[in-house]
C-alpha cells in the first residue's frame, strides 16, 4: 500500500558537511521548507542555526521525528548504523513514520540493521542512499547548495520498499542537481570498495610504510608532486576510514585480495624481469585508466 | 689528475622532453653555446633543429663524442645504458673524451655499466645523475627552459669520479634553476624505488585488477575525481615504465615487499575488526602524509 508522504520538513540527523549541504540545497530547490537538525554534537546544531542552514535543532530524537516528513540520516558510517537502530526501535511504537534515508558511504550494514528492525522485512519507509560527493573540508561551516550538482547519489532500494517513499527521496535528491541511479546493495558496496575504499587503504599503507622504513627522512625529502597527488587521500579521517573499513569488511577484503593478486603477479614479473608481461599489464592499465579518465571528462563537460 | 674541462658544446643525446628542455635552459643561462643533437629517431632530432632547441644533429656518434664538451644522455632508461656502454667502449681508444653524464631515472644499472666498462674503476668523466622533473606531455615539442627551475637533480658521484668533472656537472644542473644534491647510487635507487617507482607499479596494478574484474564497467562509471587523482600515474608511458621496473628490480622489489607487508597487516586488522589497530595505522599515515605535504609546499613557497 502506497502512503502519501509529505516534504515540507526535513530532519537532518548528524549536520556536517553533507547534512548542512543537502539542507541548503532543498531549501534553495525549495523542496522543502522547514529544516531541523538533530546530533550528538551541540555545538554544530548552534553553528549550523547560526548560519541560517537549520531552522532550530533539537537534541530530542523523539519530537525530530515526530516533526519530520524525512529524516536523513548524515552521520559517519557507523553511528548512522546506531541511529537507524535507534529510530527503528522508536518508530515501531509510533504513529507518523517520516520517510527515513541516509548519506552514508556503506550500504550493506545499514540494510542488516533495518532488516532486522523489521523482522526480516524491510520497513517501507526507509530508503538508503549514498551521495558520492565530498570535500577536503568538512564540517557544517564548509556546507554548500552546490555539493550535489551533477554528482551522482545512488538509491539501493529493495523489496518491502514503498514505491512512493523510494520516489520522494529520489526526488529530494534530484532538486539538488544530482543524478539518481538505483542499484543493488551488494553492487554498491562492491564498487565503492573498488574505487574508494581500497585506494584509501593503499594510500594508507603506503605512507605507512614509507613513514616507518629507516629511509623515511629521504623518502619524503625527495618526494614529488607525483607522490602528493597520489598520497593525498592519506590525509582523509582517519576515523572516518576506520568504520568505513568495519562497515564494508566483506567487500574490502575482496578489493584487497583481488589487488594482492594482481600486484603479486606484476612482483614476479619484475623479479623474472619478464619484460613482456610488464608492457602488457601497464600497457593494459594505461587503456582502461585512459578510457576512464576521458568517460570522467566527458560526463564533466556534458554537465556544465 | 683533475683536468680542465670545456663547456661550450653540449651533446644531448636522445632528445625528448627532458633532453629538450636541457639543452633550451644551457642556451637560456649562457651555459654553453653550441648544442648538437643525437639519437635513434631523426624525427625528433629535425624537430629539435627546427624549434632551435639545437644548432644541428648528427647520426654519428663518434662525430658527435668528438666535438662535445659535455654529452648528456636523455635516453630511457634501459636505452641509456645501452648507449653508455656503446659510448664508453668507443673512447676507451680515443683522445679527446667529454664529460659524461645522464638524466635517467634509475642508477645502479648505469654504474654497473661503468664500472665494468673501466674494468671495475669508474670512468672519471661518468658523473651519473638524475633531474627530478617531468611533464604530463613529452617529446622535444614539449621542451622548456624553466623545466628543471626549483627541481632537485641527484648526482651520485663515486670514487674514481674526477672531482672537476663533478664540479662541471653540478655547474650545468644549477645553471638551470635547479636544486643539486648528492646522493649514495643505492640511496638514489631506494628512494626513487619508494617515492616513485612503487607507487606506478601499484596505480598500474590497481587499475589493470579493476579493468579484469566482471563488475569493471560498473567501477568506471562510479569512480570519481578522487580515484582519477589516485589512477592518474597508471596513464604513464608503459614503456618507460617497464624498463624502470627492470633496470631497478632489487630496489623496487624490496619496496614492493616493505608495501606488501603493511598491506597485509591491515587487511588483517579490517578481517580482525580491529578498530584500534586501524585507527593507529590510519592516524600515523595521515600525520606522516599531512606533515609531508606541508614540507613539499613549505619548499614550493621558498623556490618562488
Amino acid at each position: 500500500v502506497s502512503v502519501a508522504y509529505g516534504r515540507e520538513t526535513v530532519a537532518v540527523l548528524g549536520l556536517g558537511l553533507i547534512g548542512g549541504s543537502l539542507a541548503r540545497a532543498l531549501r534553495a530547490s525549495g523542496f522543502s521548507q522547514r529544516f531541523i537538525g538533530y546530533g550528538y554534537r551541540e555545538r554544530s546544531l548552534r553553528k549550523g542555526q547560526e548560519l541560517g542552514v537549520i531552522d532550530e535543532f533539537s537534541l530530542d530524537l523523539d519530537e525530530v521525528l515526530a516533526r519530520a516528513d524525512i529524516a536523513v540520516i548524515c552521520a559517519p558510517t557507523l553511528v548512522a548504523a546506531d541511529m537507524l537502530q535507534d529510530i527503528l526501535g522508536r518508530l515501531s511504537s509510533c504513529d507518523h513514520a517520516p520517510v527515513i534515508t541516509d548519506a552514508a558511504s556503506v550500504k550493506g550494514n545499514l540494510l542488516e540493521v533495518a532488516l532486522s528492525a523489521g523482522g526480516g522485512q524491510m520497513p517501507a519507509n526507509v530508503v538508503l542512499g549514498h551521495p558520492i560527493a565530498g570535500s577536503e573540508r568538512s564540517g557544517v561551516e564548509a556546507s554548500s547548495a552546490e555539493l550535489f550538482v551533477n554528482h551522482r547519489v545512488i538509491l539501493t532500494p529493495v523489496e518491502g520498499n514503498d514505491a512512493a517513499a523510494v520516489a520522494l527521496v529520489r526526488d529530494m535528491w534530484r532538486s539538488t542537481g544530482a543524478e539518481v541511479v538505483d542499484m543493488a546493495v551488494a553492487d554498491h558496496d562492491a564498487v565503492l570498495a573498488a574505487t574508494s575504499h581500497l585506494p584509501h587503504v593503499l594510500a594508507y599503507a603506503l605512507v605507512d610504510a614509507l613513514a616507518q622504513s629507516d629511509a623515511s627522512a629521504d623518502i619524503f625529502r625527495f618526494a614529488a608532486g607525483g607522490f602528493r597527488d597520489f598520497t593525498r587521500i592519506a590525509s582523509s579521517d582517519p576515523v572516518m576510514w576506520r568504520d568505513i573499513s568495519i562497515a564494508n569488511r566483506e567487500a574490502l577484503l575482496q578489493s584487497i585480495d583481488l589487488f594482492t593478486q594482481r600486484l603479486e603477479c606484476l612482483r614476479a614479473a619484475v623479479d623474472a624481469r619478464d619484460s613482456e608481461q610488464l608492457l602488457e599489464t601497464f600497457d593494459r592499465a594505461k587503456q582502461a585508466r585512459d578510457q576512464f579518465a576521458a568517460q570522467l571528462a566527458e560526463r564533466n563537460r556534458s554537465a556544465t
